[in-house]
C-alpha cells in the first residue's frame, strides 16, 4: 500500500499478535499507525460506495460478476475520481468468507495459472495496487542515458581505422569501403555518450602504441 | 512465479538455511525442487540473451537505461518469442550489486511513489511477473451473471403493481402512467435471472396476504 500511495488501511478483527507485530513494519509504519480497526465489514466498507471483493476462485456458481484484474482496476478508476472505493481482501488461508462477500458489488481476480490460483496475501494485494496505479501512457519513458554526439562517433570512427591500418589489419583483410563501414559499424555500437570517450582513450593508447618505435614510447 | 507460469528459476549463492525452508513453500515446491544453484551471477545468465536487472533506486547517475516496469514488460516479452531472457533481482535487503548491475543489458523499475520505493522482494517479483503476463485485450471479459429475461421481467413488473395497488399506494400516492414507470424502475434494477425468481416469489407472497381475508389465509 505504501509503496503504491494508498493510504486507507482498515482491517476487520486483526489477529493481535499478527496486527501488533506488522505496525513496526519499515517504510510502511505511518500507514499501519494510522490503519482503522473494525468488528464487522459492514462497519468497515459503511462509507464506501463501490466494494470490490478479491476472489482466486472461479468457474464456481457465480453469486457476483467476477472481474479480471486488469479490466477490474479501470472500472475501480473511474469511481475513484468521485466515490470512495473499499478492495476487500480475505484471510491469507481461506479468502472472503460468503458473509463478507455479500457486501460486495463485484469480485475480482488476478490472472494466475490454472496450476497455481492461490496467492500469498501481500503479493496479492501488491498486485492489485500495481495494476491500480500502472500507468500505460508514460510507459514508453526510458529514463535516458544520453547517447554520443556525432562528432565523438567520427573521432572514435577516425582512430579505429587508424588503429586498423596501423595494426596492419587493412593489409592482411582490405575492405572495400572500409571508412563507411567502419561509420557504420561504430554507429550500431549505440554508445553512450560517457562510454564514447572511454572507448575514444582505449582507441588513442592503442594507435599511439602502435606508432613506429621512438624514443620515449616506453613512457 | 508459480502464480503467474514462469518456471525456471536460479539462484546465486543463495542464504542455504532459508532457501532450504522455501523449497517446503505451498503450491510451488515442484518449481523450487527444480530450481538450480549457481555460484556466480555470469553463470546464472549465461545462456541468456537479454538480462534484464531491476532496481528500486532512480535519480542516480545512471550506467544502465532504466525502464518502467510497464514499457521494460512489453521489451521483454518482444525477446521472449525467440529468446531467453533473464530478470535479474537483488537480495531484498541491498538490492543488486554494481557487479551484478554490469551483466545487465538494462534496468527495470516498478512505479512506486516517491514516499517508499523499496519493495519486499516477493512482492517486487510477483508485481514484475504479473506485469509479464497481464493482457490489456482479454481484460474486459467479465465472466458474466446471467440476467433476467423481459418476460421475468414483465411479471415483476405486474406483480408489483398489483401489490402496489392491493396496499393502497395509489390511492394515496396516484401515479401518471405508473405501469410504464414501474417496468422502468424495473428494468434499472438490472437482476441476474436468479434474483429475478428471488424477487417474483417475494412479491407474489405479498400480493397473496393483500387480498381481502379469506377462510384459508393462516395457512
Amino acid at each position: 500500500m505504501s509503496n503504491f500511495g494508498f493510504r486507507h488501511l482498515r482491517v476487520v478483527n486483526p489477529y493481535a499478535a499478527a496486527f501488533r507485530e506488522a505496525r513496526s513494519a519499515v517504510g510502511a509504519s505511518a500507514l499501519l499507525a494510522r490503519a482503522e480497526e473494525y468488528k464487522t465489514v459492514a462497519g468497515a466498507v459503511a462509507d464506501c460506495t463501490l466494494v470490490v471483493g478479491t476472489t482466486a476462485v472461479r468457474h464456481r456458481e457465480l453469486q457476483h460478476p467476477l472481474r479480471r484484474l486488469e479490466y477490474g482496476a479501470r472500472l475501480i478508476h473511474k469511481q475513484l475520481t468521485s466515490n470512495r472505493v473499499a478492495l476487500l481482501f480475505g484471510s491469507e488461508k481461506f479468502g472472503l468468507s460468503n458473509a463478507a462477500l455479500s457486501h460486495c458489488h463485484w469480485l475480482m481476480r488476478i490472472p494466475t495459472c490454472e496450476e497455481n490460483i492461490s496467492m500469498n496475501l501481500g503479493q496479492a494485494v501488491a498486485v492489485c495496487l500495481y495494476e491500480m496505479v500502472r500507468d500505460a501512457k508514460t510507459a514508453r519513458q526510458t529514463e535516458k542515458v544520453e547517447r554520443a554526439a556525432a562528432a565523438e562517433l567520427e573521432r572514435i570512427t577516425t582512430t579505429l581505422l587508424e588503429a586498423m591500418r596501423s595494426s596492419g589489419y587493412l593489409d592482411r583483410r582490405p575492405i572495400a569501403d572500409v571508412e563507411d563501414r567502419m561509420r557504420r559499424l561504430v554507429h550500431r555500437l549505440n554508445l553512450p555518450a560517457r562510454d564514447a570517450v572511454v572507448w575514444l582513450g582505449i582507441l588513442r593508447q592503442i594507435v599511439w602504441k602502435l606508432q613506429p618505435a621512438k624514443p620515449d614510447q616506453g613512457r
